[in-house]
C-alpha cells in the first residue's frame, strides 16, 4: 500500500461518518435550532478527530466502525466548542462560510451549542453496546472540560503582557491536543484496546495535536497565500500570540527588533504591511527551523508511540497520519 | 407525620445535596471558570430538582441516596441554564445577586455554563453503580436537549403576534416541566423503580411541573408585594405573554379592554400605573378562578399519579409537595 491507499481510506471514512451525520441530524421544530445545528455540520471539515477515532478503534481492536457513532460524537463537541469560540471571539465567517451568530444572532448560536453537546453525549455506546462505555463517558465528559478550559486559557494568553512557552503549551494542550486525545482514547476503549494500549493511542494524540497547532502557527507566515486559502500573516495583523512571538521575544537582542516586538504587543498587532518586516525578523533570528525542529520531535514522538501497536492498516495510516502533516501546505 | 415532618426532610434533604455541592465544585485553576461555578451553584435557591430526584428514589426504593449524585447533576444542569438564559435576556440579577456575565462577562459566562454540563454529566453514576446507568444517562440527555428547545421556544413566544393555549402549555411544558420529568424518572431510575411507577413519577412531575410554572404567572399579580420578593406586575410591565394574558384575549369583549391588551401586545408591556387596570380586567373577566381552576385541576392529576405508588414517607411527601405548592405565596 502506499499513500494514496491511505489517503483513500481516509476518505472512505470521511464519507462514513459524513452520511452518518446528515442521517442523525433532523430539522424538526424548532427549526431555529435544528437549522443552525444541521448548518454547522455541513459546513464540512477535515473530520481529522471521528477519522481518528476509527482509526484508532482499528488499530488496536481491527473493527473501526465500533466507533463511528464516538466518532460522531466528538466531531460534533468539536463543533459545538466552534460556534461559542465564534460567539466569544465575534468571527464574521467559519470554513468561508457566515457564523451562526452572524446568519442568526447569538442566542441561537448559544442555544445550538448547548443542545449539540446533549446530541453528542446521546451518540455514546450504552453498557449493552460497548464493556468500556463508562470510560468511554467518563473520558468524553474530560474532554468536554478541558476544551472549556483552554478556551479561557487561550483567552487569559491573549490578555497577558508576561507570556512563556509554558503558558503557551499548556494553552494549546488544553485546546487543540486535549480533543485529539479525547478521539484517540475513546476510539481505543471502543476498539476494547489494553490499557497500555489506549495509553500509546493518547500520547501519540498529544503529540500529534501539539505538532498540528505550531505548524498552524508556522504556516501562517511561512506558506503560499494560494495555498493557505487566507491572507499570509493573519496572527500577526489579529496580534495573535504565536509560538514564533515567544521564540522571537526570547531571541532578539537588537533594538530594532525589540521595537517590533514591543509594538505588536502594544498595539495587539501590527498593520499588514509589517507582516514582511516580522518575517524577515524571524528568517534572520533563525525561528522558522527552531520551530520546524519543535514540530519534528513531536511527530518523531508521535510515531514512537504509535510503534507498539498491532501490524496492521490501521496502525500505517497513523503513521502517515504523521507524514500527510508533516507535508502540508495550508 | 404532619406538614412540619415532611419540610424538615426536605430541609435535610436540602442540606446534604448543598454539601455534596460544595465539595465536588472546587475553584481549581482556570479560576476564571471554576469562581463562577461556585458562585452560581452557591447563590441558593429551593434545590426542589434534586430534591425531587432523591424523593422518588425513595418513593420506590427507599434509597433516597443512591440518587444524591444524580439529583446534583440535575441541579447543575437546572443552573447551566440559569447562566445561559441571563445572557439572552441580558438579565442584570438572579436571586438579588448579580448575574455571571455581568459580574465578570459574556466569554466567561458562556464558557462556564458550557463546562457546567462536563461536570453535571460526570456526576450520573457508572454502570457498575447503578443497572440503570444507560437509561439514566439517555434520559438525562434528552433533558438537556429539550431544555434547549424550551428556551427557543420561549423566546419565539414573546415574538408571536398570534398566541395560543397549546403555544403556551408547548412552551412551559418543555421549558419548565420537563427538567422535572427529567429529575423524577432518575429519581426512579436510581430506585430501580418499574416501568410503571417510573411513568407514575414522570407523569406527576409533568402535572407537577405545569401547575408551578402556571401558579407563577398567576402570582406575579395576585401576590402580595412583600411575600412576592418582587414588584407586583412585573410580567405586565415587562410584556411577557403569560397564560393570564393568552385567557384576557380570548373573553374580552369590551373595546377598553381590548384597546388595553392590543397596547400591552404592540407596546411589548405596560407602564407601572397601567398593572391595576390590568389586575382590575382580569378579576372582572374571571380569569383568576379559571386559572385557579387550571392550576388545582393538574395538581389533582398530579396526586392521582403519585396514588399507585407504594405506601410510605416518599409518597407522603410527594402528596405534601402539591399542598406545599397549592398554599405558596411567592
Amino acid at each position: 500500500m502506499n499513500d494514496n491507499d491511505y489517503q483513500e481510506y481516509y476518505n472512505k471514512y470521511l464519507n462514513i461518518i459524513d452520511k452518518r451525520l446528515n442521517e442523525y441530524i433532523k430539522v424538526i421544530p424548532p427549526r431555529k435550532l435544528y437549522e443552525p445545528f444541521k448548518y454547522i455540520m455541513s459546513t464540512g471539515g477535515k473530520r481529522i478527530r471521528p477519522v481518528l477515532t476509527m482509526i484508532c478503534a482499528g488499530a488496536v481492536g481491527d473493527a473501526p466502525m465500533e466507533a463511528l457513532d464516538s466518532g460522531v460524537a466528538i466531531e460534533i463537541l468539536h463543533n459545538f466548542t466552534l460556534v461559542h469560540d465564534d460567539i466569544m471571539d465575534d468571527s464574521p465567517f467559519r470554513r468561508n462560510k457566515e457564523t451562526i451568530h452572524k446568519k442568526w444572532d447569538e442566542p441561537t448560536a448559544i442555544l445550538t451549542g448547548d443542545v449539540m453537546i446533549g446530541y453528542a453525549y446521546d451518540l455514546l455506546p450504552g453498557s449493552d453496546e460497548n464493556k468500556n462505555s463508562d470510560k468511554i463517558l467518563k473520558t468524553f465528559s474530560r474532554g468536554l472540560i478541558e476544551v472549556c478550559e483552554g478556551q479561557v486559557y487561550d483567552m487569559e494568553f491573549n490578555n497577558k503582557k508576561e507570556i512563556s512557552l509554558d503558558d503557551y503549551l499548556l494553552m494549546i494542550t488544553k485546546k487543540t491536543a486535549r480533543i485529539l486525545e479525547t478521539s484517540a482514547m475513546i476510539g481505543g476503549y471502543c476498539g476494547n484496546g489494553s490499557d497500555k494500549q489506549i495509553e500509546c493511542l493518547r500520547a501519540y494524540a498529544n503529540a500529534l495535536g501539539l505538532a498540528f497547532q505550531i505548524q498552524d502557527d508556522l504556516l501562517d507566515i511561512t506558506a503560499d497565500e494560494k495555498e493557505l486559502g487566507k491572507t499570509v500573516g493573519l496572527d500577526i495583523v489579529q496580534g495573535k500570540k504565536t509560538i514564533l512571538i515567544i521564540k522571537a521575544l526570547e531571541k532578539a537582542v537588537e533594538d530594532n527588533d525589540i521595537r517590533l516586538l514591543n509594538k505588536f504587543l502594544d498595539e495587539n498587532g501590527l498593520s499588514a504591511d509589517k507582516v514582511l518586516l516580522m518575517k524577515e525578523m524571524f528568517g534572520r533570528l533563525g525561528i522558522f527551523e527552531e520551530i520546524q525542529d519543535i514540530i519534528d520531535s513531536y511527530l518523531l514522538e508521535a510515531k514512537k508511540h504509535a510503534e507498539s501497536l498491532p501490524a496492521g492498516l490501521h496502525k500505517e495510516m497513523l503513521f502517515w497520519l504523521l507524514r500527510k502533516l508533516n507535508n502540508r501546505k495550508h
